[in-house]
């Protein structure tokens, strides 16, 4: 499987309908690109958000939980901006935040609690309120729809991303077909301060508040919980669902198939955006994915995947091209998962190298295929306990200088 | 404080009365370098052992545990080979293990589960039984005293480290003086497979079984334990002491005052240890120390320690020399213990440069001091979570491009 490339302009957020956006340059970026998006529904929709665990959290951060709280999960608007992460800012930050969605709020006419608030970038600095406000205020009444519009904001929030992230699914609810699209930024934790992760997606399925929830939370946990650049944690992390319901679906309002089938729509696609967010990382030459199979529960599917795809030594491996199965066996018995050194296997490539316990004997073509999987731009490891029948797939990519380089060489 | 570093040729694991030691050259390296070295007691005598926690252990692993908890705690010497792991080799790797510790019991006319085997280099080969035992043999009439003895035996362990480690401590037990004495090897997890780190101690202190199997695990808890080169933890990791009594101490054989002296001792030599460890690490060009306190919990102070002594982030910064505390906040914020960022200070070569959530304005004087301390071959990083009243310290080393070179440019 070929990894997914967003092409150059790709129609996303306000292609499911009931969506539009708009992008400003504010001029919080040393760079002068753009660094403002807002998101619009027609109407306050159902929305739902993911937040970093990091017990350090932005200030945004705490603003969005306490909108989305207050609301019972509808919203109008997001507005996100790059350049200024607005963390360790403490009361101030916290009333820039709010200020940020008053002044979508008053550009819309909705409550202030309806707008959500987003912002990456530099740590430890004030917003520049006097040049977002007005930047805000100019960009709601250019909330437009299509490809053009997409992309803008797609680019406007990223930091150090070399490309923008953006993809679309579709399924069919009954016989209506409902459309999917997102975008997301994030390379890993970067200079000078912290960078993060954010993805916003739009749906124009009929989907109630308390489904739409866990369901982003399912979805999240198979995708951008999957996916780890450097172990590292930003206090900004966000991931947030709008659904405007202009799909004209039933409504979805409790378990069952249709909710099923929207979820694996939505977990499909929030895997599109984690793939680009790892084949974007910090120095990534590689992406690996990693197949836990066998596992006694997926608990511990995800311990072996997450420690796999974490460890140094297998990441330099696979910069290295090195088909190296003591470093993935180390990987999985630190893991903390029940594992038996017995029962465990481990291919490469497709190529078997550790079968119970012992490393297996390859014959010449098989170190042939072996030594071509490992220089590709994408590895594949599977890694079977023999335990039992849980699983997951975990995605990671290679350790490089160049990852040293961007994070070592730059200084605050 | 300056690095504890060890001479060029140190008097350790025989400075203990009632020990020698004896190395060999029996062709299990490339190098053609030392690669043996047999520890005997004159007397079998208390031992205990720690050993790694990962799922997949090496063959001597198994059977190092197997010796030592069916003598109930007595050893009569530690055999150790570099050069091979003798890991995932199954049945055979066993036997093989078995097979090391039989000949030493036969030159040493003692019982072969009176002996404990550690092996360390590539994984997935088995010993060459018949250089290995013909060395065994040859080495066994040689175990002699002296500085000159213990530095070929710390010498002979090695697999990629750059330099011997060595230490010793004194302390009082009542009028008797008790020596310690321990060398050690490691500096990451290692090309072509995987390394290890290995510590074995002596010390002449006359303490039974029971009591020197805690205080072994307690003093490698706060050394060994917090000491962290890649995160990544090996199949063979063990630490081993054998206390021959020799000193005429009143038996140490239960918790009390006595007990705690011995340990601060032990404690303070695995720390020495664990330093020499860190500045050896793979690519290391620093060394830096995270001083947590004011934690609900030692275990809540671990998780912290930890987290910023793993961070790739912080491995950088320290790199690069930036006093990055957005970098070091991230790590305190996703080590998952009980952290409030309003109660949360940072220094960083004891500048203040986050204090309860928010960054300090540092005069042109505490920045330069901040810089210089940054530059140092040493920097200290000091996190008060102003929780409670538990501390601990913990470990690290830069990340650097030799780390990419040592582990990816190396094909196996």
């Amino acid at each position: 499987m070929s990894p997914p490339v967003a092409p150059k302009t790709l129609h996303s957020l306000t292609r499911p309908r009931g969506f539009s956006v708009a992008s400003a340059t504010c001029g919080l970026k040393p760079s002068g690109k753009p660094d403002l998006a807002i998101i619009a529904a027609d109407a306050a929709c159902p929305s739902a958000g993911v937040f970093t665990r990091n017990k350090v959290k932005g200030e945004p951060v705490k603003v969005a939980i306490k909108h989305l709280r207050s609301t019972g999960g509808v919203l109008r608007a997001v507005v996100v901006n790059s350049g200024c992460a607005n963390v360790a800012t403490g009361e101030q930050g916290k009333r820039d935040a709010v200020a940020m969605c008053a002044a979508v709020a008053d550009g819309l006419g909705c409550a202030t609690r309806e707008v959500l608030p987003c912002s990456t970038g530099v740590i430890g600095r004030h917003l520049e309120m006097d040049k977002l406000l007005p930047g805000i205020a100019a960009a709601v009444p250019r909330l437009a729809r299509g490809k053009q519009a997409d992309d803008d904001a797609a680019r406007a929030i990223l930091t150090t991303d070399l490309a923008p992230k953006a993809a679309t699914r579709t399924v069919m609810l009954g016989k209506k077909r409902i459309t999917l699209g997102g975008v997301c930024k994030g390379s890993g934790m970067i200079a000078p301060n912290l960078a993060t992760m954010l993805a916003f997606i739009t749906t124009d399925a009929a989907v109630s508040p308390d489904m739409l929830k866990p369901m982003l939370k399912q979805a999240t946990a198979a995708s951008f919980n999957r996916v780890t650049v450097d172990t590292d944690t930003s206090t900004s992390d966000s991931v947030i669902v709008m659904a405007s319901g202009a799909a004209g679906n039933r409504a979805v309002t409790k378990p069952g198939k249709p909710y099923d089938a929207l979820l694996d729509a939505l977990t499909d696609l929030c895997r599109d955006l984690s793939y680009q967010l790892v084949s974007d990382g910090e120095g990534a030459s590689k992406v690996f994915r990693v197949n836990v199979s066998g596992a006694r529960s997926v608990r511990d599917a995800d311990k072996v995947g997450r420690s796999v795809a974490e460890s140094p030594l297998v990441k330099t491996a696979v910069h290295g091209a090195d088909p190296n199965w003591g470093r993935l066996a180390m990987a999985v018995g630190k893991s903390g998962a029940a594992v038996k050194p017995e029962a465990l296997s481990i291919t490469v490539g497709g190529v078997c190298v550790f079968k119970q316990g012992m490393p297996t004997k390859l014959n010449a073509a098989q170190q042939r295929r072996l030594a071509k999987a490992m220089a590709g731009r994408e590895v594949q490891f599977g890694i079977d306990l023999g335990r039992g029948d849980a699983g997951c797939e975990w995605l990671g990519c290679d350790l490089s200088r160049e990852y040293i380089r961007i994070n070592a060489d730059y200084t605050t």
